[in-house]
């Protein structure tokens, strides 16, 4: 029973109601996965879980998918932003098909004083992320932000929201994660990745003094930033989120 | 005085001895990257810490760097294993660039019973390996091991070097990771992450059931094998090894 095509489709998902997929959904469906008519697919949106549902060829090229049943209740990642500086075009690729797959709510690329994007491709980088949940497995679909700098976004910072960094020049320095609240949600958090060329010392000067920023070490040799990202969204799901407790006590 | 390229030479490094270079290194330096005469290089060959040497060239096309001085003492990761069952090429790349980075002993492809590479090429793997370590700053080399069926090691394997075993279709089993020993080294271990199509029953059986096999989480979510690699050696190395307690007390 278990659906080897997954698809993503931005629209409420209702037993018996049939959904349109986009064209090259349908191209994909039809004449790549050579699926006929009535195979099952899985489908999700973000919001409803997983459904199974039933593949229908709509007209000469289209294709519709009728939800039969839910197989997957919803459920969304603990309250976990990742903000990072994009680098090369691969490489933040990589950051954000990870933080999809590791389980974050919302992905913000952010300018910082070394960085030298000035423009990221948005939705380019959110079809990335909606892949990437289709073929890990996943239901939810983190959003991706439009890139913004560093400075503007900590101007407007809500301090409920703690900030776990990650800061190669100051390994050693600062407190590091606390201890999870028992039995309760540890509340909204955010890990931030420096920017391969480090932060600059005003940067690095206003983050070590706000009350709401961890200083967490990932140890004593240089880690690519995407390295840097996938570690420490480890290192905060095991300590905080949703990981369990089997690895970490 | 930092030099900005690094190259790693399989050569004793001695104060004052040049050093022939590799025709691919001494075109590299002179045509690449344009150094003239006397210009700084980094150099290090994973035993004897990182020199500052000089470059020279030599001949019409080839190139000598001599040891100045050293500017780094030799170190060496925690005595950690990394055990992976290599899958596409790009991802294979990819979980051997980040195991250097991350800090292991020795990189070892193992061969499951869901596996389906048959071979891989050690010394392209062992060359991706020592890049990973020039651009990371790195100053040790992890060894790349020859694919080997993962039943044949286990039948040899020394009880006394623990495994931790990711295993997805086994979250919440068994023990996690032990406490830390105070103040003491925590002895040979190795990361065994599982092939993208999980272990075999007969595998799962039999790794479960060593006493010297810990079983970790990696959460709710289903991971990349590449994606694995890197979050399970970020968790051993906050609880067991040179990552310091700033994360993870």
């Amino acid at each position: 029973m278990d659906a080897k095509v997954r698809l993503h489709l931005d629209q409420p998902l209702v037993q018996g109601q049939p959904l349109t997929l986009a064209p090259e959904q349908a191209h994909y469906l039809l004449n790549v996965m050579r699926l006929g008519p009535g195979a099952r697919i899985a489908v999700f949106n973000g919001r409803d879980g997983e459904w199974l549902a039933a593949v229908e060829p709509d007209g000469r090229r289209g294709a519709r998918a009728t939800p039969l049943h839910p197989t997957r209740p919803p459920g969304t990642p603990p309250d976990l932003w990742l903000l990072f500086a994009p680098i090369k075009k691969a490489r933040t690729d990589f950051i954000v098909e990870k933080a999809a797959e590791m389980g974050v709510r919302r992905i913000l690329p952010v300018q910082t004083d070394f960085t030298n994007a000035e423009r990221i491709r948005r939705d380019r980088l959110q079809a990335h992320v909606v892949e990437a949940v289709e073929q890990c497995g996943g239901i939810f679909v983190p959003e991706v932000a439009e890139l913004a700098p560093l400075a503007r976004l900590l101007d407007g910072w809500d301090g409920a929201r703690r900030i776990m960094l990650c800061d190669e020049g100051a390994a050693g320095q600062g407190r590091g994660l606390p201890e999870p609240p028992p039995g309760a949600a540890p509340g909204p958090w955010a890990v931030l990745i420096g920017p391969e060329g480090g932060f600059s010392p005003t940067e690095r000067a206003r983050l070590h003094a706000l009350p709401f920023v961890h200083v967490a070490s990932l140890g004593p040799r240089i880690l690519r930033a995407d390295t840097a990202a996938v570690a420490a969204l480890a290192l905060w799901q095991a300590r905080l989120g949703d990981w369990g407790s089997v690895a970490l006590p």
